[in-house]
């Protein structure tokens, strides 16, 4: 299964498509539209659309018009006879490495494919262009699914792998990683609409706090290709402890 | 600050505004509308509008035309002088305990405040009713609430309450928890438009797979309160040395 959070037409998920279609029946269920920054949105309380499409090559493609959460919801719930034996999402136009995975729309269609016991990974090249080369990309794509393939992922565990904007003979291969922790300091970019109301639009600078180098960011800034397992039990056990000494009763 | 993902109008945040009004001078800001389900999505794609409303009792309010997260990114990177001491988000109408938490705007509300260095807590009630008796959720909002502001949230950390849809002399108390392994098993009811097309609506049944005693499920089946402190790294840490032995280079 084949999805993204750039939209069924983004270059990405076309070149995604090229990297895995020798690997075994493809299904692809993509957004109709761009969904980046989704996070892990549901559709609660909407309807949503579907539209099969045969594409030039015999594969079947579903556009839908939710979330990319939704488009794994739909195709296991409704589509498919069963579950895929992968789930690959992307490639993304730009990073979704660090705390990018919390509101990427790429990883949570990854992530609700764990949740549904699907292997899954999502990958994402640094490169917002949407004239980005994506042929390293396409290579580590088909490296990481035919490891996945053959070694499976464990119950609630995905892939989140990033792949730095470099030459092919710049780049250095593939780290396994931890999350770095990072943020982004928010700045509002205020405007005046022709009525003369006030808008916004979200824009900010990114901030590593960490000088790890068992990071996805160090991984990254040197060249490496970053892969982070992530997981779906949000549970801060290293605290549980001092939480119970509160005697919250 | 007070937020929540059920819009500015819904009874929860009302509830939870009275809960906490004596504990410091509040700053409201809110979703204009019900932005249930919308997990960890920011406005990338769009523009965001903020009103500024002066309520009854002089607090000033803000309904913003983005989600939960945006809420507390706009508020923390344009209208606030400082970071609050404390962001607190709902109550919510419905549980928000286990898998929920991914899905959850109540949650990513609080989750941003996390990100954004600040103590920070969700409140869900476990009663969707827009008639819910709030009266056992407030009196949990203050006493956590306090406890907070007293010993303060290690960083990264954020905590997920719940409270247990049971008459005042039921409740048994409040117990510090994991998130219980639970999924949703996605129906997707399918209809007919007017024009004769197919539309969808996500429903779903949910399916506790965790047997374990110290998960927020079974507290709430209980009638416990749970609370479960969670964490914004998503790396599956026990998961790096066997991704490494895969030798991806």
């Amino acid at each position: 299964m084949v999805t993204n959070d750039d939209g069924i037409t983004a270059p990405g998920i076309r070149a995604l498509i090229e990297a895995v279609r020798d690997l075994g029946d493809l299904v692809v269920i993509a957004p109709d539209k761009p969904q980046s920054g989704m996070g892990h949105a549901i559709t609660l309380n909407s309807t949503l659309r579907i539209h099969a499409i045969q594409d030039v090559e015999g594969i079947t493609e579903y556009s839908c018009s939710g979330t990319p959460a939704d488009c794994v919801k739909i195709a296991i719930g409704r589509f498919l006879p069963r579950k895929p034996d992968l789930c690959v999402s992307g490639i993304n136009h730009g990073s979704n490495s660090s705390i990018n995975v919390i509101y990427s729309g790429t990883m949570s269609a990854a992530v609700e494919g764990c949740i549904e016991g699907i292997p899954s990974v999502g990958f994402s090249l640094c490169d917002h262009s949407l004239e980005a080369d994506f042929s390293n990309a396409k290579r580590v794509v088909q490296k990481v699914s035919k490891k996945i393939l053959e070694n499976g992922l464990p119950q609630g565990t995905c892939l989140n792998v990033n792949i730095p904007k470099v030459p092919a003979e710049e780049l250095k291969g593939i780290k396994v990683c931890r999350q770095a922790n990072a943020i982004w300091e928010e700045t509002f970019d205020e405007r005046t609409d022709p009525s003369g109301r006030k808008y916004y639009w979200l824009t900010g600078y990114f901030k590593n706090l960490d000088d790890g180098k068992d990071t996805d960011e160090w991984a990254l800034s040197q060249g490496y290709v970053s892969v982070v397992p992530v997981g779906i039990d949000f549970t801060a056990h290293r605290f549980i402890n001092e939480l119970q000494s509160w005697n919250l009763k």
